[in-house]
């Protein structure tokens, strides 16, 4: 066991494949941490490391300053929160638990009302990614606690805030990970059109990296023509030009799904519907913001 | 004048955006370059670098060895080539013109029936990026015109050959294109979730580039376990976990459209309903290759 870091003492509540290798990277920097698990047998490897297993939630919190939050959705966070109000107050809880921005906004309020400090976190990395490079962690909700346990957090991975509203951390989130959900669908369809010719997803994939990666260059100018509002702006790719109209038809003739192109033709023919075909092809954004009638 | 680089006698039938540019590249190469557009005009400030222009497509046609051709589509190819059979035997066309790889593969039966050789190439870039880091072509068709003129060729842009079958280039180029509208929407989506938060979308597109980018490190992956054709190995996301419910929960709270997320959560949905929901998130591959009944 390492050298306790110092007086803070931390509680885990939740050893999922997360809650547990969060709780490790406190161990073994030298944390105080007692963890909590709804069902029995999930903490032997964490006291095994320096770890002290609680019997209960309450008591996990009543030994610890700072209280993690790492469970399996909204309602099980208020399922085992609720009862510990009392034993909350004056402590800080940083909810690292998927939640919706409503939700993590609401948990938010009923820490206010019970005298509890709210950070909420969205976590941008899978278990194993926890204190490597390129493991992220979006913070909103208590500015305090976020500067206070700076520390502590960026032993699980680089940690920024984005304000007040709790719901943030979760907003950006979802919104990232929507983006790379997305993106996978496309590499899919551009996979699935060529298997026909007998070409393989990992050639395709040596491929698609870095010409997706070189394409994420074109994001920024889409956001400055969105942000200036004119998609007029000279110098852009039009939507009449962006008809994937042809896509879909070599598509169809290699015998493939077309839903991932035909989700962005869609997009475009909103907008080409409306007249603004000669306009800029950032202005699907439009297509998306404003939800089909 | 650049001094005459070799021999070769080019043409370039079409000074669109694209044919013009590809033409200049030559001129300034010092390559005895004819021009020649349906339409007149386009051509002078390639004659005042140097081009010759030519009176008809059959006089620049007989002018040179070999014949870019940079065209508004099949149709037009054909409507340019078709009286000019007699001319073209015996002489090489490159043609970039955007078709689909099964009007290319028609282009090519043409082309041998009428003893001409025929290189179809897709272009992986915008006009302006012609001759610079960054641009690439893609060519299928004849291996001797591509080995031979392959010099000439990467003056205008990195040049890979995938081989004879003339559609290759084409389908590689239409795939790289349809991942890359799906990922700009997949941005869009994630822009459009966050705006009501009073978020820039140039905010959202400083995280977005370097997250999407890294997250292109599991196409690899992804592409290891389709090629696999096994999609319970273990160590993947599994599809059950992939749910978008909550996304689409968290968008619609927002106000806003959710046809990207949607998208892939149809792609979801179907392995998951066909009882594939504990087998990983690549197998929504097989939700595109086979066409939704």
């Amino acid at each position: 066991m390492a050298e306790k870091k110092n007086d803070l003492r931390v509680s885990v509540l939740g050893l999922g494949a997360m809650g547990g290798v969060l709780a490790g990277a406190l161990v073994d920097a030298g944390y105080a941490t007692t963890v909590w698990n709804r069902s029995a047998g999930r903490a032997d490897e964490l006291v095994a490391r320096g770890a002290k297993e609680a019997g209960s939630a309450a008591e996990a919190v009543t030994a610890a300053d700072l209280v993690v939050v790492c469970l399996f959705g909204h309602s099980s966070v208020h399922e085992v929160l609720d009862p510990l109000r009392a034993e909350l107050a004056g402590r800080t809880v940083v909810n690292v638990t998927t939640t919706k921005p409503s939700q993590s906004r609401e948990l938010a309020a009923w820490a206010t009302e019970a005298g509890v400090r709210y950070l909420d976190g969205g976590i941008m990395a899978v278990p194993s990614m926890i204190g490597k490079p390129g493991a992220s962690i979006l913070y909103s909700g208590s500015e305090g606690a976020f500067r206070e346990h700076r520390e502590l957090l960026e032993l699980w991975a680089a940690s920024t805030y984005y304000g007040e509203d709790a719901g943030l951390a979760s907003l950006y989130d979802f919104a990232l990970l929507s983006a790379m959900y997305v993106m996978f669908a496309g590499f899919m369809q551009g996979a699935a059109m060529l298997a026909p010719a007998g070409v393989s997803a990992r050639e395709f994939a040596g491929m698609a990296a870095p010409w997706l990666t070189a394409m994420t260059g074109e994001l920024e100018g889409f956001a400055k023509v969105i942000d200036g509002g004119d998609y007029t702006v000279p110098g852009q790719q039009s939507l009449e030009f962006s008809n994937l109209g042809m896509f879909l038809e070599a598509i169809a003739e290699e015998g493939v799904g077309d839903e991932p192109v035909a989700m962005v033709q869609r997009l475009i023919r909103r907008q080409v519907d409306a007249g603004k075909g000669d306009e800029g092809f950032a202005r699907i954004f439009e297509s998306v913001r404003r939800p089909a009638a």
